[in-house]
């Protein structure tokens, strides 16, 4: 790979705004592909507020159109993936020979998604464990965490999934790769599924499903479900996760999940790659999950127009 | 028994309003133990407008504690489950030697906490299958149907299950006598599990529920568990209830389940008699009802202040 590496974003909302704005801020090549944000970004360029320390970037590469930015070695996906139907023509023509294909995407289905379009080699995948908020246009407020897990969508680590980790961390990201992404994947499911999906259906933020014993217990028992499904596609998760997931819960107390806060807000939820996809591969595989099935059907429904 | 009973009403909202004024109408003594609307009734009497045919009752006896009424062959109870905790304070000046106490309340439980208070001897009930609402004090609305179901808590029909019969058909109503009214209450939870809990969970009336695609699976399913719980305590119902239950939801249309309305009007949801108990003894046969699990839990959390 080439000593500096081209990075597109494509998506430059609170999570690409802030892994892009690092990678800039730290002296990468970043081309940020936005619509809502991009006439302000232009002008007044593009404000990361972090207990890190914040940072401005006066003047940042910005773009309405794939067109403009051209190939890429590394284009980072961070639209929701309730827009993913746009991702067909705004990817190609940041697509070289080479191009690596990150989504850093919630949930399951987005690297098969990107497979299906691009060839299963470009692929890759991050997971985000962050809290961010955009909250205004070009300025990203970083709450906290910031883990990112990189991995190849088939197999093992690559010298490529290194070289990105490598760039993160140059940028201040506490970035790592993982042996097997799907598996992580679902390891993070085990606890969005429930914990996303109740804070949805039930209204209640983590410390008011821990503190509710039938509440908890349905966020066990989803845990279980998501634990089964994945064991049934050959992804291997020890069912003590689930006592670790919910110790590892309570010190958040009244945190709301993204969903959670995107439902409340009347935005837009992230129900198919969150539950529906999970549920798909889950029946695929013939796992029993009558919960998620359940949480599935009443989230679609809440979330109104969900989009596949 | 003799010529004619002495009816006592406990809980004079919509039902016992609409019920003990059907008996009165036809010449029937009954008693009325109501609260909130005392004053307003002992004033202005009580008015049932109904497709049926609209009537007023000037004078009727209405009183607000049970002593005033003494004891009766007949006491009907028709307060919201959710007012069970009054009923061992209310009842006992009711009670002759022989008095018959029905309850008219819905879902499961209620017998037998009548029956371990006061015997089982004497505990029958009734399953109403009516579209009322309290539109003002003393005022009560009778949209439509009107069946209503008698049975003994124990055992076949008695001389007394049909004494009952006979004088709720004498007044006008469409009564019956069913020979397993725990298999009835399990029959009505079939219809009201699914579309009452969904109703509330997902914000969805009834045509909502059949029209989408996954909201429908979950009532089938629910039905499903529901069926399979009666069935492990000796309530046999065929499976092919299930589709008839579906089929005979479609003219509903728009409707709102009684539960629905009281949820999405602030008012306390009889969440553990339609779905706690049904949960609590589905478990204590060792029956799997992970959905009702997981729709109770939400619906706990949802109608707030859940009591038994």
């Amino acid at each position: 790979m080439k000593e500096k590496l081209r990075y597109g974003i494509v998506g430059s909302g609170a999570l690409g705004g802030y892994y892009g704005g690092k990678l800039a801020h730290a002296g990468g090549e970043v081309h940020f592909l936005m619509r809502s944000d991009l006439e302000t970004v232009r002008r007044e360029g593009l404000t990361v507020r972090s207990k890190d320390g914040d940072f401005h970037l006066p003047n940042v590469s910005a773009h309405g159109r794939p067109e403009e930015i051209g190939p890429c070695d590394v284009v980072l996906i961070a639209l929701k993936t309730t827009s993913n139907g746009a991702l067909p023509a705004l990817i190609p023509p940041l697509l070289g020979p080479d191009t690596a294909v990150v989504t850093l995407q919630n949930g399951l289905g987005n690297e098969e998604l990107l497979a299906s379009h691009f060839g299963a080699r470009r692929v890759m995948g991050g997971l985000c464990f962050v809290c961010l908020n955009r909250t205004a246009p070009g300025v990203v407020e970083h709450y906290g965490h910031g883990t990112l897990s990189i991995g190849e969508f088939k197999g093992p680590p690559q010298d490529r999934t290194m070289r990105l980790v490598t760039d993160f961390q140059r940028a201040g990201i506490d970035a790592k790769a993982v042996q097997s992404l799907i598996t992580e994947r679902w390891r993070k499911l085990v606890w969005n599924v429930p914990f996303n999906g109740l804070g949805i259906a039930a209204g209640a933020n983590v410390a008011q499903v821990l503190n509710d014993d039938a509440l908890q217990g349905e966020a066990r028992a989803l845990m279980a479900e998501v634990i089964a499904a994945a064991g049934s596609l050959g992804y291997a998760i020890r069912p003590d996760f689930i006592e670790f997931q919910i110790q590892r819960s309570w010190p958040m107390g009244e945190y709301r999940s993204s969903s959670q806060i995107d439902y409340e807000a009347g935005r837009e939820v992230e129900v198919e790659s969150i539950w529906g996809e999970p549920l798909r591969q889950a029946r695929g595989a013939g796992a029993a999950t009558p919960r998620l099935e359940m949480l599935y059907a009443l989230l679609r429904r809440l979330a109104g127009k969900a989009k596949v």
